[in-house]
């Protein structure tokens, strides 16, 4: 069975207050309609058609890269109106799925129950039951089967009554869109097209609705405003940790938690308050996180422990590290096994070998650093010559004495010690003892300053 | 009209175990009476008396700069007894809104409501409707007007069935005030002077009591232990941070956001989780607030990315900034346009022009720094003396190498380049390299101290 | 009257995805386990009686230091077997507690409640009344005496109504336990041992069987799998918090705020968000702790003041010391009063004296500071040769100039001063000026490196 996917992304989102459209806006990092679609390719649909409107040129430019047929809705007359739209790219068989830029978390089980159950009569839908109803749609059903769906405006007393509500997610044959779309009117009071007349012309034609609950209400509420928006991050980000939780991560405070992304881990792994995973991350056995970290695309292998507001970003952390707090390893910072990275310390762009140590207040900046050597307190890789980046390169078992400055291009042998508060400008030989020094000199009694007036 | 506000201020507040008097507990960094009083001016008063009693010399002091008549209640008799002091100094028309120091949170509109619905009779109070009225006084009326109020203790059961309770806010005329607070008895269990009492008195005197609800029910709940400051001060944070996002600020979660003070923003800002506002604060259009900033009174203009754990106070930051993680801006930290501060960098008293770059561990203390000038790395402007405080002043693209000690007073020309790892004493002239270095100096096959026993 | 504890401590704990013994996992960084026994140890019992099974080894060497009596449960064959296993060295005198190692938060005075209502009859139980009692086993009553419990799955529709559960903590004399663990058969469709059966052995012999409820519900959750865990540490930290707010600690937020330890304070400290508190802390009278620190065993006097992020491990801070932000105390640091340590600075085994101030950028590691020096940013003490750590003592009134680096071991003597940058590997005497620098050296119209392409 081929698979259609239509989603209306056309609204301006007028009370989010935002230069930016609607769909655009983000949850977990990544936006409304982003999460729309990265559940809609899992189905490897046919063709996915999506119906822009206002900002449609950010929209498309920020999914240049998705196989997607972009539709225009130039005015906003309706839900009905909008799926019109996709009729010129419309295939004539299989079944489309309609879903909206701004729900952003249908879940993909949801979806394919909601094709399983649609196959047979070709037309079926999302329905939910909620303790208010108030405002929403309500499904009228007659012997458990659809009749049609009342509006709250026009509902009565009684219907008013009933909690099942419409959440606008169908699943049609195309078919069907292909002659039912063309009918659609807007004679009622909005003058708009209603996407829901469908439902009443497919009992018109003796089709029987089907229809499904989602698992979760989250996954077809909508973002209106940013409360909505911060209520439907909460609720995603207790979600995603409650999943991670029954898969055995040990996250100490599931409130103060929050993925932006995917997280791979092993097993025992600790993640402390307040951490932000951001884009894909991998955690090995026994990994621990101390609080305030944030960490975006890094991979740590198995017993690494860090500690308190580290930030990293597109690094590499290999087994058994001592890293934090305060460490920040930026992208392609590489770090081998048994590794400690102290207080203070930033990693850019550089390999750390084995056992080597960085404990304090250190700029490791395109450098490449052997096994087990010490880099002292404050010692900095003058990469940068204002115009060139070059490599510091330190071998096996150094030394670099504290308050060093390694001006880059520049190679520390195997075994070399540099003198602290040095500024090697110069090559030094393995095994070898280099310093930059002057004659220290003292002048006795000396008076120093006075406060001026 | 008129109008006069009278605040209780006189609670000793034992349950808080406190040195300071209870009207002095902050809540979002502001002491209780100070929201109070705040509020309170916005009706721009004829006169504002403030009931102390514990600790009173502090209260007074703490706002010293206010248009205040402050009246001693020396001993504690009662709301009634309180209020009997201000006869003294209590104007003989208009209307007195009577609100408590530990009340802190009534809104400028709820006082506004009340002082309308109180016009014409001359006296009208706040009541609130509660699920669970157990030990309020309940209000009694009959043909919806009040008859009275009735302690909790004293309600037969069908009165205790009441919902509506008595907030203890009331406006009232100053004449009536001037009849009735000396017919205040104390022939009570308690041998308490009742504020209460006035409303028997109004009836009696066939006045019809208005009565008004309050928008939110945080604006009359009081503070009498640490747990209910704890609650108002996150009821509070809710209200100021579901007020800002209809405004349209992007709060990531509304749960972890604290406002102690005024923040005002432009379009699309974007404040990530845990961000604490201090004093008074501006963002404009799509500044972004990393996790953990602290930020008190700052300005940040357009376009500026703060990444996590930057702390300022007192700075104001051009736009299209770079700043973070772990940047600290101290008072009069002034940066133009385009500027990067990385992370461990300290700004203080200093002005950098546009496009200058300090990326990582710098202290720039005193200094000014033109555009388009890189500080390297672990560069520290030595401002101190040990006694006094002296400027560096860097021009346009210069280029300060890594590790540098500035010692000011001191000047760095335009386009002047500093070598890495020198201790600049003298000026620097335009276009021109200085360095501060000896030679480099190698020893071949050097021992290392060997481990101790 | 002699008790004995008790503890099953035998599950896997399958749910938790774990390689750590279920009774091993940490509830504010202690594990289930060590609370129990923590609890319980308090009553002094005799004996303390713990069956362990599943990854036993690492249970027995987590509590080596204590007086336990380790027996093992090979098999898993109920809750009745296991106790069943303690008969060889249970004591034939006074009663024993029955717990578990995975309901962890069990209180002194519920436990002191059970004994002394178990007294009489020699046999008591905790009992809880819940709103849904859904898969529990049920207390069957007579005339208020309880009769038997009766599994979920085995109770009537209307037994099932009943609302008050089984905890399965029990205190039973080691009479009737000599007597009744031998009697219990696991002739039931589990083919287990219920402990649960002792109930009705004891109402076959005629006892009345006590019964208590505990104050908090969270006294008799267990934990299963790591949502249980993660809802169990929520509820003890709000519980916590509750606590030390009633003793007069300001909170700021209740909900974000971690003790994993136990903290003394004095009056009106304040601790802002975020902050956890591990091990044993004292925090004397007005301290501050900013947003975000992180305290481990560490003690701070009166009047110090704390700024965001600022990490200790084992410090001694002294009184009206200003501390951070961004501040780093490593174990053995100590400060005396009056002390300022500022952004990026971090002490290690270092006594800072009275009035002291390390403002920025500063490692102290093995130092001793006197009274009223100035350690100018970028100062390192450079302590470690590579192989052996050595000291750095620091004088009164002394003033290290900026970016210096103090090789250790080495003296600086009283009113010294060190020049900034220099590198000081020789002693400074006592009001001497100590400069270690070459001649700043310039050379006009430089022309810096240019971009390759």
């Amino acid at each position: 069975m081929s698979i259609t996917v239509i989603i209306l992304a056309a609204g301006k989102g007028t009370r989010m207050k935002s230069a930016l459209p609607k769909v655009l806006q983000p949850l977990a990092n990544t936006p409304l309609l982003g999460h729309v679609i990265h559940t809609a390719k899992q189905l490897q649909p046919k063709r996915m058609i999506i119906i822009y409107g206002h900002g449609g040129e950010l929209v498309k430019q920020a999914f240049a890269d998705e196989q997607i047929d972009w539709v225009e809705q130039a005015e906003q007359l309706g839900t009905g109106h909008a799926v019109q739209m996709t009729l010129p790219v419309l295939p004539t068989d299989g079944l489309s799925l309609i879903l909206y830029g701004d729900v952003p978390l249908v879940s993909l089980q949801t979806l394919e129950r909601l094709l399983a159950a649609s196959k047979d009569s070709g037309i079926g839908m999302i329905t939910l039951n909620v303790e208010d109803p108030t405002g929403y749609g309500r499904i009228i059903r007659q012997d458990g089967k659809i009749q049609s769906i009342i509006e709250h405006k026009d509902a009565s007393a009684e219907q008013r009554q009933i909690q099942e509500i419409n959440t606008g997610i169908y699943c049609v044959s195309n078919t069907k869109l292909h002659q039912w779309l063309p009918k659609l009117s807007n004679h009622n009071v909005q003058g708009e097209y209603y996407l829901t007349d469908i439902i009443a012309l497919a009992v018109a034609d003796g089709l029987e609705i089907a229809s499904i609950e989602p698992e979760f209400r989250f996954e077809v509420e909508g973002v209106n405003d940013r409360l909505q928006l911060a209520r439907l991050e909460c609720e995603w980000q207790n979600y995603q940790a409650e999943q991670l939780m029954r898969q055995g991560l040990h996250i100490v405070d599931p409130h103060r938690f929050d993925l932006r992304g995917s997280l791979k881990f092993g097993c025992d792994v600790r993640i402390d308050i307040n951490v932000i995973i951001e884009g894909d991350c991998e955690l090995g056995d026994n990994v621990q996180i101390g609080a305030g970290c944030v960490l975006k695309n890094t991979k740590i292998a198995s017993g690494t422990v860090v500690q308190p507001y580290s930030v990293f970003d597109s690094a590499i952390v290999g087994q058994n590290n001592q890293i934090g707090p305060f460490s920040r390893l930026r992208p392609n910072a590489v770090l081998a096994d048994e590794v400690h990275i102290g207080n203070f310390v930033e990693v850019k762009n550089s390999r750390i070998g084995f056992a080597s140590k960085a404990n304090h207040f250190t700029y490791l900046g395109d450098a490449e650093v052997g096994c087990e050597s010490n880099i002292g307190a404050g010692t900095i890789t003058c990469n940068y010559d204002g115009a060139n980046k070059h490599k510091t390169i330190i071998g096996d078992h150094a030394f670099i004495g504290s308050n060093s400055a390694l001006v880059a291009p520049v190679h520390i042998g195997n075994g070399a010690t540099v003198g602290a508060g040095s500024v090697i400008t110069r090559d030094v030989e393995a095994q070898s003892l280099a310093v930059e020094r002057s004659k220290q000199v003292a002048r006795a009694n000396y008076q120093r300053p006075q406060k001026l007036k």
